[in-house]
């Protein structure tokens, strides 16, 4: 009977020494006076802040991790300011006062409000390199300078107003913007002067910023650097666990246009994620397959340093794009990964800033090159293959080819009918220099490829049945072609019928 | 080696005596005769009354918890029958018997089956008369008792038949309405005599119970109560941490008329809860903020009793409506908060029983004032405010208020489009003494505002990105203005050619 | 304060001996030559079936359970040369080499890729002998093989084409028919000669497999069975307790066709199983009612060995329909189950492979009697009797049955308005020797029956409200019926004026 006791004893033991191993370094004077006030009156940052890793480990410490795969920073230096302390309120808060435009005075410290990727990068210079490199960073730039997706988005967006002569509408004001597609695209954050603020600690002066808050993922900050490393490190627990699990992801991948996170939830991955995962480690770093989980999340095949006996299976990139070859996302099909993230560069042979023709070709210029696909397919593959047998990937990634191909060819059908429309003037589209978005048969059309064949190559890709076939699939691609056809047979009766009356 | 060992072993001691703590009081005779024969016949039901805390403590411990933040029983005084033991089967089934329409002889007991508010309310008067003067206490009556809602009802529950004249449609049967609208507003629990039934026992003798079972949060019950307390405290369990999980709430509140639980989902907050919340305490009361939990539920911001430090950040409310200002359920439009629950007193200007006009306005009269919103719109501030700056809570409700304003304006637009319908005779409308809900383009309409704009605003009061665009949201709000207009449009083709032929 | 030192650590060693007792056996000699290479090259799947029963019991281990309710296994004998290991890679990947098409040469051994139920009866018969029987074992044929299900699955899958006259569609390709409807109803996996492979060992051969991966209910394998038992008990760790979770069952019931899962989790049930199971244990056979869980997943009315205090209260089967005595989803009319898991037999007196007549009789002759739906209702209600009252458990199911009673006359007048349709040549019917399911007209019709009144009677089988009103019931339902009369009247509208045109 000693032995387990003395067993579990030691091992105990060793946690509670471990527990406190981590905890090393002080919070810097300037951190402590903002804790002083705040944990009165945001109390629950604070409480989120005391168990993070930030609050734990100096700088120099997470430098000082030997083994490389362990590290979870990646400058090789930081600022000696730094180094005694751990990373506190004022160690992001405080960062580069001259290049923030929210830089205000706050009692006694020159703050600003919204912590950047550039803050960031002090520590995390690799990570934020990669993401902007990343169509996410470019997420608001990419939509708002498009004037295609900007119209897209205003025909959504947009007030429909009643009057005599039908439906018109006004373009959407900037907090309609803000609360809808910028949610998650980011918004641009700007300083409008000072304003001063009734507080629980009386009035107090901040400035005025607009487009705030926001944490989308191509936010433009005050400093003007790019992102939101908080979209998916939520603060101010930064938890890589979190970051690590389907649900932040699917604060914005959810769909009906990118499915992502409910084609996980029904696919096998995800049922193992709902059913299993509780036994995972989440945290572990590098998260080590088989040991720490046992099947993929979003941030396994996308982002994640996974590794099997110390080897590595997949390096860490907060460039997701690595791992893509197609891009699924039909705009209007699907179509190779674009090789710039910045997207408003791309123009298709008939001009449009579109990364397909209307016909189907992608603008191969602007995309990249079948080697490049291959070279990011093998990366991702990889992963695939500490599961699954050559042969089982092969034939699972046949049958996505063959779902993007069937699924763009689809569309072509939508698309050939919304143009039929606009030809025979049903409609007014863009040679008659209307939006092609905004009426009825055209948001049908819209729904074809952004909703329908998005979902069903999201399915193909994830293994999520219902969403390829029943709940935004194929039928509701079929059905929707049908009714397109449909709605300009009726027209065509109803036009018929006004012509031979003319006629008589 | 020593130290830990000690440690650890007293806590496990204290654990184990704390546990024993809990557990006094005495099940009484009558409840442990229920006992007798349902551990063999409903035996479920027993192993989860063993696990409440009902069957733990007496109410008299209850009361003489000496915190007052930590006491969970608000009686002052219980009837002295009771002090002695635990609230068991009797204490509940066996309380009131003359009120009771459903009292029935039962092996010797007159008992009932439905347990209602006024029979929890001897031990939780204040959460009976809280809730009672809530919305939700009278779905029932304020959805079946307004003319205008129960055809709503029933043009969506009517069995439509295939006729010679085209479709007709029968008026639902009670079972039916049971079925639908009634499982979460709550049906009427009658009683019609008794009847004999052949039970595991052999044949027994039961009240016929009509309406049963339900768990409505409106139902009106066989002692003339209203409310059902096991809607959201399911029996025989009753346990606050469920009470506390947002998919308690989720049950009714999913959408896509109210989809708050599906947007709080993909919600940063939601998101924080599927990531985070197995590290929370759901059984604490109070519920202290950042050592319980560090991301809201439905319950924190709506109903929970929360602290910090001891301080009080909101108190426990079963009257929810304290921190709503707005309704964002449009009705068509959202509006300020009705003073009363019964909100079948509410009366427009043009005389229907709507808390706003046809073209918009608020039946104010009927309406909180702009200063009761301003004191609500407070107390769940303060709640945001526990992590969130002033600036970002004034910015996130100005967004809010902006989406308010604007999705209220793009359902005048649909509004007109089915008025324009009726006056152009292509639809029946009130006028002509026709349901306004029934016909196809009248349905329409009413997903305009009964769930695109309804989930454009909770996307907005929770940050659910998708919900309040292409998930039900602004695409879905704008896609039915273009098909009303363009129905209507084609309508006007067709009645033209109509006309002119007739004219030649 | 040393009782409970001691107490706890005997339980602890306890504890430590017992995990060593599980795992008596050893790894085959062939099954860890297996490993040796694929610990390297496929380390995720070795890594779980660590994890797995199979890797710590011998079938005769698993045979000499004593009481028979806790065994896992109904072989009464196991092949000699496997009672000395554990169930190993060889253990099923090299059986029955000779009945297998997709056995082939590897590294010596003669192996297949695809295991089958046959594979698995070796220990499992009785459980592959239920599950045959059962209609998802069926499911490839049942649906490629009725020639009315093909047409209805070729109108959805099939390739829409934009020409001069019209749309019209292409058969689906095989690998779009594996990436839709088979991905759950199963694909046919054959060999096609076999293949040299580039793989991480270098180039190697495998048989050429078409219809591979899959994990479909009614895989029809190359072994010439039916089945995937791995479409619940994941691969490679056979989990009980993933089975047992509702998110296995979800993976193809999700809806909107079969919205069983969605329903469930806003279910009072599903809800508990959210808020409380973290609490409950999933791997306990028997399945202990109240001690092992306290609310129903989908495998505890449908599937697993249910006890209390040592009673079954109902039978392990994998003959799933035992307990079901309607069959809810409409065809296009709900009715009573089959007789057999063949469907295809199936006639209505139409001469359709339907089985109910288009006006909604049920074609009784092949369909269950009502003395055997009483039985299969009174093995499932036994269940619900755990828990509720009998009085509950008649007011349940007299609700259902009403619900099935009205969405079924409701699902008449949308089918004789597809009909009318047909009749008045708005729509190319059968008649015409047309497909019924390919127009718009039509599959507005499909949608009242398949999604609409399905997910009607699904909410009231499982009490998920939204599910039966406003998220695909009764509301959509309704509308639907409304869209197709309003589109008929359209035509009547459109066509009688050309009538009269040309009467002039």
């Amino acid at each position: 009977m000693k032995a387990p006791s003395l067993t579990i004893l030691l091992a105990l033991m060793m946690a509670l020494l471990f527990t406190d191993a981590i905890a090393v370094g002080t919070t810097s004077s300037d951190s402590s006076d903002c804790i002083e006030c705040h944990q009165d009156f945001t109390p629950g940052i604070v409480v989120e802040w005391e168990r993070s890793l930030h609050s734990q480990r100096t700088p120099k410490r997470a430098r000082e991790v030997a083994d490389e795969l362990e590290r979870r920073i990646s400058a090789t230096t930081t600022p000696a300011e730094t180094e005694k302390f751990v990373v506190g309120c004022a160690e992001c808060h405080l960062l580069n006062p001259e290049k923030h435009e929210d830089t205000f005075e706050h009692n006694g410290f020159q703050v600003h409000v919204v912590v950047t990727p550039e803050d960031c990068a002090v520590c995390h210079p690799v990570e934020r390199e990669q993401y902007a490199e990343n169509l996410m960073a470019n997420a608001y730039h990419n939509l708002m300078s498009n004037p295609l997706y900007k119209n897209l988005a205003d025909s959504i967006n947009g007030v429909r107003i009643h009057t005599d002569e039908g439906i018109t509408f006004d373009q959407p004001n900037a907090l309609s913007e803000a609360d809808s597609c910028l949610m998650c695209h980011g918004t641009i954050v700007t300083v409008d002067g000072m304003e001063t603020k009734q507080t629980l600690m009386g009035e107090m002066d901040f400035p005025k910023l607009i487009g705030w808050p926001n944490k989308g993922v191509g936010r433009i900050n005050p400093d003007g650097s790019k992102g939101a490393c908080t979209a998916c490190h939520t603060r101010h627990e930064f938890s890589i666990a979190m970051a690590r699990k389907p649900d932040t992801c699917g604060q914005c991948h959810k769909g009906p246009d990118v499915p992502a996170y409910s084609v996980y939830k029904v696919s096998k991955h995800g049922n193992l994620y709902s059913s299993a995962s509780y036994k995972w480690d989440f945290e572990a770093v590098p998260w080590k397959l088989g040991e720490d989980f046992t099947a993929p999340t979003c941030a396994s095949c996308h982002v994640s340093l996974l590794t099997f006996s110390g080897e590595v299976i997949a390096e860490r990139t907060h460039r997701m794009n690595d791992r893509l070859s197609w891009r699924l996302f039909g705009l209007p099909y699907a179509h190779p990964r674009p090789k710039s993230p910045d997207t408003t560069i791309i123009r298709n042979k008939a001009g449009l800033p579109l990364p397909t023709e209307l016909s189907g070709e992608p603008a191969s210029e602007f995309l990249i090159s079948d080697e490049e696909m291959a070279k990011s397919r093998e990366t991702i593959q990889m992963i695939c293959l500490a599961c699954h047998s050559t042969q089982w990937k092969d034939g699972f990634f046949t049958k996505l080819d063959n779902t993007i191909e069937v699924s763009n060819e689809i569309t072509k059908a939508a698309t050939a009918l919304v143009a039929e429309a606009w030809e025979k003037g049903y409609a007014n589209g863009p040679s008659k220099g209307h939006s092609p978005f905004d009426e009825a048969i055209e948001m049908k059309w819209v729904k074809s490829w952004l909703f329908y064949a998005n979902s069903t190559r999201f399915a193909a890709a994830m293994g999520g049945a219902d969403y390829g076939v029943f709940q935004n699939g194929r039928f509701q691609l079929s059905e929707t072609i049908e009714e397109m056809g449909d709605w300009v047979k009726m027209m065509d009766m109803i036009s018929t019928k006004a012509e031979e009356q003319k006629a008589e």
